[in-house]
């Protein structure tokens, strides 16, 4: 039943359910995974959005929703799953870099000792992400980050990273597009990385994942056309970054926005300045045995000023512990 | 009965029809201002890309097209309309900046007189751009835009330039979509320009819309998030730029492309070395009464090496003075 809805809110003159009957066929099983007072919040807004009789009604074309994924739609601790995929490719490309053992940072990764990337912050981490990337073609790149995504696993929860992602906002996603909203990843994360996974595990298109990225070089080498990474000028799609390349690659100003950290604190005050009435959510990682509990005190996914401003802007303020009935899928 | 098609068409399961019956339907009233050669070539590789029996079957995912826009959807003489929008803008905001009158090409503009412009070639162009764009933020400038494109005529056909494009290239954006293809632009226009009125104009919404684009910066004034063009760092997306920006933005090798000049030769060669039957088709303006006819003597869309290409590749040349029964729609 579900799915025939979904198929008809696409046209944006039956968005609204004709019937009472068919207005609870349209709620029926969605948001299972969560508690009832945020699901509650979460549709009550939807309804009221995608009621056309209501002053509060968007059009079809402007339900543009966009959504963190490191810390929002999958882990981000103990660091980045991307870092884990740089150093699986570091060590896969180093044969052919034996100028890497001369780099601390590098060797250490090599090594297996992380200390040395840490201590050097944000910096050591791009210098491996830097290392580990460029310099491939398109294909070698994405087969790389296939590969990994189809075999690596998560040491905490022992499953393919892939699978270690947040059911209530997998349920989410699928139950804003069955409302005709259209679904964007804006993430700090290398957009190279996520859109070669992202269609299976959430159902976002390649062209629908908005990352950071870096420059690329187009030739025809023996007849054939390549993409390759070239170093250079890397858009870091991070706080203010974030409202900014939703402006350059989706060209709308958003009307739901989802993330965990303050990173994510720009696109949320852009979202709330939509001319429309908005929605914004902010995941707070409190469930440590379930998961991990982190705010203020962590590297990855630093959140204090945008819980701050969520309190002033009434955003929503996702408690993990208390607000997901389950996590995962398999816990 | 077609829409009933296009909506089944998205689920690929069903992209063949099931019987010969609804293979005819599928096929009624495509192209219909197409010569018959040209549309019997686009619709027999349509076909066999779309038939899961066919070894050369697309999956939906990966069905995507890409366009150009300045003379392969709309016309692009005697200057890009761009440079027509640009040139009222810029009218538009001369008050403000007296400093304008002390630029030959900025003051002739002005003045009308746009032979200091062209004796300048790209860089004069590329300055009447910046000029009109840069320093204006997200809302003021799509607002001019808007204005615009409802009001702006045609001097040659004496209509809105929303209403001057190929009618032959929306009916093969509509086939093409129907059929489960994505259908985007990838222009050397400006991508904020086109946003604003591709979606009435072609079904191209503003996140299908990949052009050249600037600088920008977010920032929060007086409590209200703004972003602002600012000077910098051009992206054109031209030539082995438009590879490297389907790279960018959509993350897929085109399996289609449509283009008019040698600006789109890179992104042709980037659709022929997918992995599937890619199609490349070239407009060829050949009808200066119905339109404009011109190639190797033209300043917008120099067309001589993508030819060439053209004939070792087999890529399908329309000849628009023969293979378009119709160019407008209302011609």
């Amino acid at each position: 039943m579900v799915a025939a809805i979904c198929l008809s809110c696409k046209n944006e003159s039956s968005t609204k359910p004709e019937t009472a009957l068919a207005g609870k066929v349209w709620e029926v099983n969605a948001l299972p995974s969560w508690a009832d007072t945020p699901a509650n919040r979460i549709k009550s807004w939807v309804q009221l959005v995608t009621d056309t009789s209501s002053p509060d009604f968007i059009p079809v074309a402007d339900r543009i929703a966009v959504f963190d994924n490191d810390g929002t739609l999958w882990p981000e601790q103990p660091v980045p799953n991307q870092a884990a995929f740089a150093f699986s490719n570091l060590r896969a490309l180093a044969p052919k870099h034996p100028e890497w053992q001369k780099d601390p940072v590098l060797n250490g990764i090599l090594k297996g000792d992380l200390d040395p990337m840490e201590k050097a912050g944000a910096k050591g981490l791009l210098k491996v992400l830097n290392a580990s990337h460029t310099g491939q073609t398109e294909e070698a790149f994405n087969t790389a980050v296939s590969n990994w995504i189809d075999t690596a696993k998560d040491a905490k929860f022992n499953r393919l990273y892939k699978e270690v992602i947040y059911q209530p906002m997998v349920e989410l996603l699928d139950y804003l597009r069955a409302n005709g909203f259209k679904t964007f990843i804006v993430s700090g994360g290398g957009a190279d990385f996520m859109r070669v996974w992202t269609e299976e595990a959430y159902g976002i298109a390649p062209y629908e994942v908005i990352g950071s990225y870096g420059q690329a070089k187009y030739e025809v080498v023996d007849g054939k056309p390549v993409i390759t990474k070239i170093p250079g000028e890397f858009y870091n799609d991070d706080k203010a970054g974030k409202p900014v390349a939703i402006h350059r690659f989706i060209g709308k100003v958003p009307v739901f926005c989802g993330g965990n950290s303050d990173g994510d604190q720009a696109m949320m005050q852009y979202t709330s300045g939509s001319k429309y009435k908005s929605m914004c959510m902010i995941l707070h990682h409190t469930d440590s045995s379930r998961e991990y509990a982190y705010d203020v005190k962590t590297v990855s996914g630093h959140l204090e000023t945008a819980l701050a401003e969520a309190k002033e802007k009434n955003w929503m303020v996702v408690d993990m512990k208390k607000d997901f009935k389950k996590i995962f899928d398999f816990k």
